[in-house]
């Protein structure tokens, strides 16, 4: 099984066939990698945070747990999870983003821009893009105040999360660039595919 | 200022213009209203749960709250709330959620289906609706374990929550059709636009 690197700040995509495995792992420890997917087969069908989460009556998700798409189909499977902790409620970081959180005067284009760019040769445009699957991203979560807290990923170096296709997919898969998500040290991320 | 009804389990749709204000009343009581915008000029920018959560640092949203596009443009400011608890983490009820989380056999189309149809006359299809805003919806999260609960909406007779818009919006709205949403009294949702 060849081990595969997405550079530090970037992302890729790739067809996911249906029963493959697709394993993320955290080469050096401490960083998230934004994941969405789309049907390879109408690319009009998309990963859903908001049909995921009600289908699972819970917003932490992991070993067991299935991802769904826009019209409530099972697209992935956790099958196997050494971290237990991801995000799936906050967008890809961007250039806007960047700038309106960070104050940054000239962003970075993020996760956005890389999952962009990535997709594009799949005929997937921007405005396709969900609310991804951040695979590590550990956002605290206060149920009395609602208050959200982007806090250092829980993942150590070469710790990684296990996903079986449940259909062919279109997936995309970053590095992320968000300092406060990986605790501003920006690490490259790893996957296998299976 | 006429008050227009949405009769049990149904939904619609409108033009709201920049700087026009709709306000959504609960008539009866405990009863939710879903929500989802589209830029009028371009249906292809959408309302963003995952952008709007990472901006608010904050699932809770209230007076003062500014609901953001996926493309990170302002959408709606909530100008004025009786109530103070919405959700912005579920997707639409829909034949399929009936299907699996209530077991029905002859599922409901539930709101995904109200407004896929009140939608399609303004080009917008159902691939394109994302997680709705529910109005008056009450999700109590469980920070530490990840649950999720839905439990009748504090929303009284009579109270509702206005929202300005920040650029011409085409507007989708319900009046929810899930019993565990509304505490299984399926009532109107009445609206205002000033």
């Amino acid at each position: 099984m060849t081990t595969q690197t997405i550079p530090p700040q970037s992302g890729t995509a790739f067809v996911l066939r249906k029963g493959q495995r697709l394993t993320v792992i955290d080469p050096q420890g401490q960083q998230v990698s934004d994941l969405v997917a789309f049907n390879a087969n109408d690319t009009n069908e998309w990963l859903s945070s908001g049909r995921t989460l009600d289908y699972a009556s819970k917003f932490l998700l992991t070993t067991g747990d299935t991802l769904y798409s826009n019209r409530s189909s099972p697209m992935l499977m956790i099958e196997q999870d050494d971290v237990g902790r991801h995000d799936f409620l906050l967008a890809p970081c961007s250039k806007e983003m960047f700038a309106k959180l960070y104050g940054h005067t000239e962003p970075h284009r993020g996760c956005f821009g890389n999952l962009v760019e990535a997709l594009a040769p799949f005929g997937i445009n921007p405005d396709q893009i969900p609310t991804a699957f951040n695979v590590f991203m550990n956002v605290q979560v206060d149920g009395t105040t609602g208050a959200l807290s982007v806090e250092p990923p829980l993942s150590r170096a070469g710790q990684g999360t296990t996903f079986v296709a449940l259909m062919d997919l279109v997936v995309g898969l970053t590095a992320c660039s968000a300092g406060l998500s990986n605790n501003f040290t920006f690490k490259p991320i790893d996957f296998q595919l299976e």
